[in-house]
């Protein structure tokens, strides 16, 4: 009986081949602590790229999973005693495995790893998840960047209900990316930047002089076309750096990886060049921009063009490159000319033409002469070895002395070869550190070239910045809404908030628009603070700490909860986190309970953003009494879709007015579809008593 | 160059083959013609079963679609002149071909199919249709049976709307059958079968008399068990005799085909017999189950049991059907008798054990000795024509006579059954009709036995009919919804009405079950109008004369209309054409625009259906305000959908009570979301402000 002794446990969180990865997505390995003050160490791993992150979360259990969603964890690890409700809560969100394990110390190995991490909470996080990887991988971990600490209060707040609901990296309706902003965004080049650039979306920036830095960048190169398209090309020769660092850690990588890697780092002084010649400050992008040098000088001196795809059959290196690889080298040829020479001798002096030289694995090298010449054959010139059909095969001592030499030349080149090859990928490991840094520089400049190129093509604007808290939004578009739809078609609006316009209400007949309004103003700021261009004529915008939305769309029922619970466990969570710096999306808040008890809500819930939160707010309502409390609210402004009547038909124009929506629209549809007309006169009495209820008067603002 | 002719033109609405048609479903071709009274000639015809309808409507454009559509029309025809924008409107509803045909008088050979119509209008109708068969298929229409005229009036009318939204024949979501009330209801054996279930769904009937009948029927189906298990084996051995009477006519079966005819022939009596049997008169039945027992004894007497599927190689007729056919055989026979004899007689002669006489296309018969054994053979006893490897053959002047014979009897075997099968087909043909009405009638039991099987099985009771329009459901099911779910989770309801209530206004949150319970109630009377039991403990009816709907879920948006629009013109449609004896199914309609003024056209909308209609009415509503209307609207009453609370979260019980609900949900359901506390005690002052409006005093109802 062999003893088998397991080599590698493939985890969905540790698959590494890449039939069953995504090249533009990262595979996230994802550990969860749970501290006994309620918060959470978080730590993940893509071990194909080697990135490691890790941060504490304080806030509401909420958040832990909004984080782990947004990871996209396919794989957690958490210990045996986590709270199991916790691992359903996330599971309920999404696919995954749930993996235990138990011991967080640091592995003595893994010491430089952790070695910024200074809170104990970091270090435990991150422990849990390299013992796993330990365990399961059994080999080289040599990959793995150095830990990198974030927070996530220095990006916006998106949760996971809104991030669905504005379908950023994924469309409600079928899940794919197509269709979601990640998808109209992605004009990257490279993998290493279409992952990067789901990063940026998932979190955008909330400190204004990185995000100025990227727009200015972004600018430079929509002025700079030639050059961009200089960078696009040169980029579509870089490999995915990242990945391929990760698979030389493991080592498996062959020559022809190799020579990809040289032919990817062949780039780089090029398309530094290119990025130098920005009329711009890049530092921070050139200093990562590393152009290895040495190691493209020792690829260039080691490995020929095309290797063989096999490590084990020689074919790979230069010759010049080895010593003693050229001398077998030259024994061989040696041999090889020897021979050659042999043939040419040899026919002159039988004065047989069709003499030849042949070799295969059996005889070796053999002297083949046809049957029609051997009577020209003189006698015991050779050795007769084989007897064919219409020839006969002979050898000769001197043949087979340079035979051997020959095939000992040979072997030796391969095992040689092969054990320069092993030397040479052991050098290159050591270049893991200083690859990883230029694929993160590399990933940069890709993802900005796509900001520029998107907001070349669709004539975006770059957002200016304000302190004083104002959206100010000429002719802005829905991005993907305006890609789905004929151009021609797109209806773009304004939108104006300030310190005195703080909610706008918004009334409106059903699909006349409203919820795509309401999605382009937090696109277009989610757009500006991951650094890119906004669709608008001109834009003005606020830093906003955090998206908050409650839009009907997401009909994702969770097990037994009635949708107006739902409604309300987001409401709740946007008032309690929001500050004056959010922004809060609410659409008909209220309409699935009873006409006044929703409208009760609905009120309280303005007044209290209104007073208590002052967080820039769109709601979208068909209360449409709503509308009077302009009168009180101060900072509340109404606007509606316009509507008109064209052959006895409605049509939208989906153009934002200001003012409350025509109050009688029902009616006069009914009209227009001909309902008997004292049942419209009927309707017109009834509507008109309920308008003049005297309702500002019992139905006042809360002092 | 050879002349081509068309030899017939295959369309969407005149496919035979059965890989185009679905064995369950009928493929009409309809002919629409548009008079100047505005009233429109209809005539349908499957041309695999030869059905042909036909009537006229006079009722508005909306009516015609609807049957268009009911019909399911692949395909329709009309005039050139024919108004475009009732095409294009047809087409908007479902995927279908519109060609062209301008004669509408009768061609002379079909007299006899327009016999019974007198109506100039249905002539012309027809008149259209078979011309442009005529020029189609160019072969004989033979089994095309009498057009039927019918009458809308004789059954109970759903529009095309309604007929979705109560998702009859296929769901709102994916357009197909599954899930749908035909879905749920298809016991059927026979295609035949399958095809007469979905017209009786498509036609509900409003004439008591004939409805009781179907339900006798049932209920004695229902009591013989083991009669209705015998009837269901012995219909699975019935083939499609309506569209094998089809491929009759057009010549296309072979002898397989008609021994499958005489199998489902003699299955007939045993079926009859069964019915028979029942404790019941059956009449109508039992005098279309005509045996056919002529042409049962034909096909018994001509085909064999296994003939060939080319009906050119012979072996399909009986011997003893046909003399001369006898004697070929014979002579055949005779022939290989001799030569069977020759070889047992030459082996005694030559006494070489071995030689043997064989056969082959090109020498035809022949004696063959093996080389070893040529020795023994006497000089000259055969003649020699064949030389191979280890053996020779030779012929004699006798065994090529007797091969003559036989060849020779073969040919005209083979002529002659071609000859005797056409025959037979010709003789087949004109039993067409009468296989026509034996197919009615068996699809007559095999639905019927269908309807006893689901409501045996599904635990159904036999509905009974009441003269005082009420509606008295115990523990009522939604059929469908009932089955998909767990049998035990479902939650059966009462719904009760009379003279005195015949409006039910039904409060309660989203998803709670409203939509649910108000399809339950039109279900229940579709199905106990069809002639099947009903999914109730017990359920007394009136029968209703029409159904309308309009609800929710089929956002089915028509191009450029604005849902409420829509919305509208669904509820036109009902208060237009509703009488008292009509159903309507009203779900939350005006929730599309603001609320007063959706409220004003709801509670319009309740005053006229209960003023000048009195049609039985559900009506559902988040506008909780309309619950006073019970006050004045005297035969207007408020149910609504318990909710409770377990452990914090809202749990829906399904269960529907009397009274409205409770109006302050959604402030009660905030609540438990733990929204702020100062949130929800704004919420209710303002709720409380809200309702203590003096409301019934300005909203009061119309006099």
């Amino acid at each position: 009986v062999v003893k088998r002794e397991v080599v590698q446990l493939i985890t969905p969180g540790t698959v590494m081949e890449t039939k069953g990865l995504s090249d533009k997505q990262n595979n996230f390995l994802t550990s969860i602590t749970h501290f006994e003050d309620e918060t959470f160490g978080l730590a993940y791993a893509d071990l194909s790229t080697g990135e490691l992150h890790t941060t504490v979360i304080n806030g509401p259990v909420q958040q832990l999973v909004n984080e782990v969603y947004s990871i996209g964890a396919k794989e957690i690890v958490v210990s045996e005693k986590f709270p199991p409700d916790l691992v359903q809560m996330i599971k309920e969100r999404m696919v995954t495995t749930c993996s235990y394990e138990e011991v967080t110390d640091i592995p003595m190995e893994f010491d430089q790893i952790v070695k910024n991490l200074e809170q104990e909470k970091l270090q435990m996080s991150v422990g849990r998840l390299l013992h796993y990887l330990k365990k399961t991988q059994k080999r080289s971990l040599d990959h793995l960047q150095p830990a990198r600490f974030f927070e996530l209060d220095q990006s916006m707040k998106i949760d996971l209900f809104s991030k669905r609901n504005l379908e950023l990296t994924e469309t409600i309706r079928s899940k794919g990316k197509k269709g979601s902003l990640l998808w109209l965004l992605d004009q990257t080049v490279t993998a290493m930047g279409g992952r990067l650039l789901k990063q940026w979306v998932d979190r955008p920036l909330i400190n204004p002089a990185l995000i100025e830095q990227r727009h200015d960048m972004v600018e430079t190169l929509i002025n700079e076309y030639f050059t961009r398209q200089e960078i696009r090309e040169l980029l579509k020769e870089v490999y995915d750096l990242e990945r391929l660092a990760g698979r030389v850690a493991f080592g498996n990588v062959n020559a022809r990886d190799l020579v990809q890697l040289r032919k990817s780092l062949s780039q780089i002084p090029h398309l530094k060049a290119m990025v130098e010649k920005l009329p711009i400050e890049n530092a921070s992008i050139l200093d990562n921009m590393d152009e290895c040098e040495e190691l493209t000088t020792l690829l260039h001196d080691s490995l020929i063009e095309q290797p063989s795809l096999s490590v084990k059959e020689g074919n790979m290196m230069k010759d010049g490159f080895h010593e003693e690889l050229d001398k077998y080298r030259d024994a061989r040829r040696n041999g090889k000319t020897w021979i050659a020479e042999l043939e040419k001798r040899e026919r002159d002096l039988t004065g047989i033409r069709s003499l030849k030289i042949g070799y295969n694995r059996i005889f070796g090298y053999y002297i083949e002469i046809t049957k029609a010449n051997i009577s020209s054959l003189p006698e015991g010139r050779y050795e007769r070895k084989q007897t064919l059909a219409n020839a006969e095969r002979y050898i000769t001592e001197e043949l087979k002395e340079k035979e051997t030499l020959i095939l000992e030349a040979e072997e030796k080149i391969v095992a040689l070869e092969y054990e320069l090859f092993l030397k040479l990928r052991e050098e290159v490991k050591v270049y893991i550190p200083r690859l990883q840094k230029l694929a993160k520089a590399v990933s940069e400049i890709d993802v900005l070239q796509c900001f520029a190129t998107i907001s070349e093509d669709r004539y975006y604007t770059r957002p200016s910045f304000n302190d004083e808290r104002k959206v100010y939004i000429t002719e802005g578009r829905h991005p993907v809404v305006e890609k789905v739809m004929d151009a021609n078609e797109y209806v773009p609006n304004d939108t104006w908030m300030d310190k005195e316009n703080e909610m706008l209400l918004i009334t409106g007949p059903n699909m006349s628009g409203k919820s795509t309004y309401m999605r382009q103003v937090a696109l277009t700021a989610i757009l500006a603070q991951i650094g890119c261009f906004v669709p608008a004529k001109e834009a003005s915008l606020p830093i906003f700490d955090q998206i908050f939305t409650r839009i009907g769309a997401a009909d994702d029922l969770i097990s037994g909860q009635s949708t107006f619970m739902v409604e309300m466990l987001e409401a709740r969570n946007a008032i309690v986190y929001a500050t004056q710096n959010s922004l809060i999306l609410f659409d008909e808040i209220g309409r699935g309970t009873s006409t006044y008890d929703g409208m009760a809500l609905a009120q309280a819930l303005i007044e209290y953003i209104h007073d208590k939160i002052g967080a820039k707010t769109l709601f979208s309502t068909h209360y449409h009494e709503l509308t009077s409390l302009d009168e009180e609210l101060k900072k509340l402004k109404n606007i509606h879709v316009s509507v008109v009547e064209q052959n006895g038909k409605v049509v939208f124009l989906h153009k934002m007015k200001e003012g409350p929506a025509d109050k009688s629209y029902g009616i006069h549809v009914a009209e227009l579809a001909e309902l008997p007309k004292e049942l419209i006169t009927r309707a017109q009495i009834i509507l008109e008593k309920l308008e003049s209820q005297p309702k500002s008067e019992p139905v006042e603002v809360a002092a």
